[in-house]
Protein backbone atom coordinates (compact mmCIF):
# COMPACT_ATOMS: atom_id res chain seq x y z
CA UNK A 1 0.00 0.00 0.00
CA UNK A 2 2.89 2.34 0.67
CA UNK A 3 4.29 2.76 -2.66
CA UNK A 4 1.18 4.77 -4.01
CA UNK A 5 0.63 6.85 -0.69
CA UNK A 6 1.45 10.06 -2.78
CA UNK A 7 -1.54 9.12 -4.82
CA UNK A 8 -3.65 8.57 -1.95
CA UNK A 9 -2.76 11.59 0.11
CA UNK A 10 -3.46 13.82 -3.20
CA UNK A 11 -6.49 12.34 -3.78
CA UNK A 12 -7.50 13.47 -0.28
CA UNK A 13 -6.06 16.51 -0.82
CA UNK A 14 -8.26 17.48 -3.46
CA UNK A 15 -11.52 15.49 -1.84
CA UNK A 16 -11.15 17.79 1.05
CA UNK A 17 -10.44 21.09 -0.44
CA UNK A 18 -12.97 20.58 -3.49
CA UNK A 19 -15.70 19.41 -1.08
CA UNK A 20 -14.93 22.06 1.95
CA UNK A 21 -16.60 24.78 -0.02
CA UNK A 22 -19.93 22.33 0.22
CA UNK A 23 -20.32 24.02 3.72
CA UNK A 24 -19.77 27.37 3.58
CA UNK A 25 -22.45 27.41 0.44
CA UNK A 26 -25.02 25.89 2.23
CA UNK A 27 -24.48 28.08 5.28
CA UNK A 28 -24.33 30.92 2.83
CA UNK A 29 -27.83 29.73 1.64
CA UNK A 30 -29.56 29.41 4.49
CA UNK A 31 -28.37 31.98 6.14
CA UNK A 32 -27.79 34.76 3.27
CA UNK A 33 -25.02 36.03 5.71
CA UNK A 34 -22.15 37.25 4.29
CA UNK A 35 -20.62 39.95 6.47
CA UNK A 36 -17.30 37.87 7.44
CA UNK A 37 -17.16 36.88 3.61
CA UNK A 38 -14.37 38.52 1.23
CA UNK A 39 -15.98 39.75 -2.24
CA UNK A 40 -12.72 39.69 -3.19
CA UNK A 41 -11.72 36.59 -2.09
CA UNK A 42 -14.57 34.96 -3.52
CA UNK A 43 -14.01 37.32 -7.06
CA UNK A 44 -10.30 35.95 -7.30
CA UNK A 45 -10.68 32.53 -6.00
CA UNK A 46 -14.00 31.99 -8.55
CA UNK A 47 -11.83 33.43 -11.74
CA UNK A 48 -8.98 30.79 -10.41
CA UNK A 49 -10.74 27.97 -10.39
CA UNK A 50 -12.45 28.88 -13.75
CA UNK A 51 -8.79 28.79 -15.28
CA UNK A 52 -8.06 25.45 -13.23
CA UNK A 53 -10.83 24.42 -15.18
CA UNK A 54 -9.59 25.64 -18.39
CA UNK A 55 -6.26 24.29 -17.77
CA UNK A 56 -7.39 20.34 -16.77
CA UNK A 57 -9.31 20.61 -20.05
CA UNK A 58 -6.30 21.94 -21.83
CA UNK A 59 -4.14 18.93 -20.30
CA UNK A 60 -7.19 16.31 -20.72
CA UNK A 61 -6.86 15.40 -17.08
CA UNK A 62 -10.55 14.27 -15.86
CA UNK A 63 -9.36 14.70 -11.73
CA UNK A 64 -8.71 18.52 -12.30
CA UNK A 65 -11.75 18.65 -14.35
CA UNK A 66 -14.59 16.99 -11.81
CA UNK A 67 -12.72 18.78 -9.10
CA UNK A 68 -12.35 21.65 -10.44
CA UNK A 69 -16.36 22.28 -11.79
CA UNK A 70 -17.64 21.01 -8.27
CA UNK A 71 -15.04 23.85 -6.63
CA UNK A 72 -16.36 26.12 -9.68
CA UNK A 73 -20.56 25.32 -8.76
CA UNK A 74 -19.49 26.10 -5.11
CA UNK A 75 -17.57 29.02 -5.51
CA UNK A 76 -19.80 30.52 -7.72
CA UNK A 77 -22.86 30.38 -5.57
CA UNK A 78 -21.58 31.13 -3.04
CA UNK A 79 -19.13 34.65 -4.72
CA UNK A 80 -23.52 35.05 -6.41
CA UNK A 81 -25.07 35.59 -3.07
CA UNK A 82 -22.54 37.75 -1.96
CA UNK A 83 -22.49 40.10 -4.28
CA UNK A 84 -26.56 40.28 -3.78
CA UNK A 85 -26.13 40.75 -0.29
CA UNK A 86 -23.55 43.40 -0.68
CA UNK A 87 -25.61 45.44 -3.55
CA UNK A 88 -28.61 45.19 -1.13
CA UNK A 89 -26.26 46.75 1.73
CA UNK A 90 -25.26 49.44 -0.57
CA UNK A 91 -28.41 50.48 -1.44
CA UNK A 92 -29.55 51.22 1.76
CA UNK B 1 3.39 32.30 -26.75
CA UNK B 2 0.53 29.87 -27.74
CA UNK B 3 2.41 26.55 -27.40
CA UNK B 4 2.69 26.81 -23.27
CA UNK B 5 -0.73 28.38 -23.22
CA UNK B 6 -1.91 25.37 -20.87
CA UNK B 7 1.80 25.97 -18.58
CA UNK B 8 0.60 30.09 -18.08
CA UNK B 9 -3.18 29.57 -17.28
CA UNK B 10 -1.59 26.49 -14.80
CA UNK B 11 0.75 29.28 -13.43
CA UNK B 12 -2.72 31.89 -13.52
CA UNK B 13 -4.96 29.69 -11.74
CA UNK B 14 -2.26 28.75 -9.47
CA UNK B 15 -1.19 32.44 -8.42
CA UNK B 16 -5.17 33.33 -8.52
CA UNK B 17 -6.32 30.81 -5.85
CA UNK B 18 -3.51 30.66 -3.58
CA UNK B 19 -3.40 34.44 -2.93
CA UNK B 20 -7.13 34.76 -3.35
CA UNK B 21 -7.04 33.99 0.48
CA UNK B 22 -4.96 37.24 1.27
CA UNK B 23 -7.63 39.74 1.12
CA UNK B 24 -10.33 37.08 3.42
CA UNK B 25 -7.23 37.32 6.18
CA UNK B 26 -6.86 40.63 5.87
CA UNK B 27 -10.36 41.29 6.34
CA UNK B 28 -11.04 38.83 8.92
CA UNK B 29 -7.60 39.99 11.02
CA UNK B 30 -9.24 44.03 10.30
CA UNK B 31 -12.99 42.74 11.41
CA UNK B 32 -12.38 39.79 13.85
CA UNK B 33 -15.93 39.64 12.03
CA UNK B 34 -16.26 35.55 11.39
CA UNK B 35 -20.32 35.59 11.28
CA UNK B 36 -20.81 34.14 7.49
CA UNK B 37 -18.04 32.26 7.48
CA UNK B 38 -17.91 28.21 7.69
CA UNK B 39 -15.77 26.91 10.45
CA UNK B 40 -16.56 23.55 8.56
CA UNK B 41 -15.55 24.40 5.35
CA UNK B 42 -12.50 26.18 6.68
CA UNK B 43 -11.04 22.90 8.85
CA UNK B 44 -11.52 20.68 5.70
CA UNK B 45 -9.57 23.08 3.45
CA UNK B 46 -6.95 23.93 5.81
CA UNK B 47 -6.95 20.08 6.52
CA UNK B 48 -7.09 19.59 2.72
CA UNK B 49 -4.28 22.27 2.04
CA UNK B 50 -2.10 20.77 4.49
CA UNK B 51 -2.85 17.35 2.76
CA UNK B 52 -1.30 19.02 -0.48
CA UNK B 53 1.23 20.85 1.26
CA UNK B 54 2.47 16.55 1.94
CA UNK B 55 1.60 15.86 -1.49
CA UNK B 56 4.31 18.17 -2.94
CA UNK B 57 6.83 16.94 -0.78
CA UNK B 58 6.69 13.41 -1.87
CA UNK B 59 6.78 14.70 -5.22
CA UNK B 60 9.38 17.15 -4.82
CA UNK B 61 6.92 19.78 -6.69
CA UNK B 62 8.25 22.77 -5.52
CA UNK B 63 5.18 24.57 -7.19
CA UNK B 64 2.98 23.03 -5.08
CA UNK B 65 4.93 23.51 -2.63
CA UNK B 66 5.25 27.19 -3.08
CA UNK B 67 1.77 27.64 -3.21
CA UNK B 68 0.57 25.52 -0.85
CA UNK B 69 2.08 27.18 2.01
CA UNK B 70 1.11 30.09 1.65
CA UNK B 71 -2.66 29.16 1.22
CA UNK B 72 -2.05 26.88 4.11
CA UNK B 73 -1.07 30.00 5.87
CA UNK B 74 -3.58 32.62 4.81
CA UNK B 75 -6.24 29.58 5.35
CA UNK B 76 -4.56 28.94 8.79
CA UNK B 77 -4.90 32.70 10.29
CA UNK B 78 -8.86 32.67 8.89
CA UNK B 79 -9.55 29.21 10.71
CA UNK B 80 -7.91 30.29 14.00
CA UNK B 81 -9.73 33.67 14.46
CA UNK B 82 -12.79 32.31 13.69
CA UNK B 83 -12.27 29.47 16.44
CA UNK B 84 -12.01 32.06 18.30
CA UNK B 85 -14.91 34.13 17.70
CA UNK B 86 -16.45 30.86 17.80
CA UNK B 87 -15.59 30.22 21.05
CA UNK B 88 -16.24 33.81 22.49
CA UNK B 89 -19.82 33.95 20.84
CA UNK B 90 -20.59 30.24 22.46
CA UNK B 91 -19.06 31.39 25.79
CA UNK B 92 -22.01 33.78 26.44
Amino acid sequence: MFNNIDLYIGYLAAILTTFSFLPQAIKTIKTKCTKGISIVMYSMFTIGVFFWLVYGILIKDYVIIFAESITFLFAFIILFITFIEFYKENRK
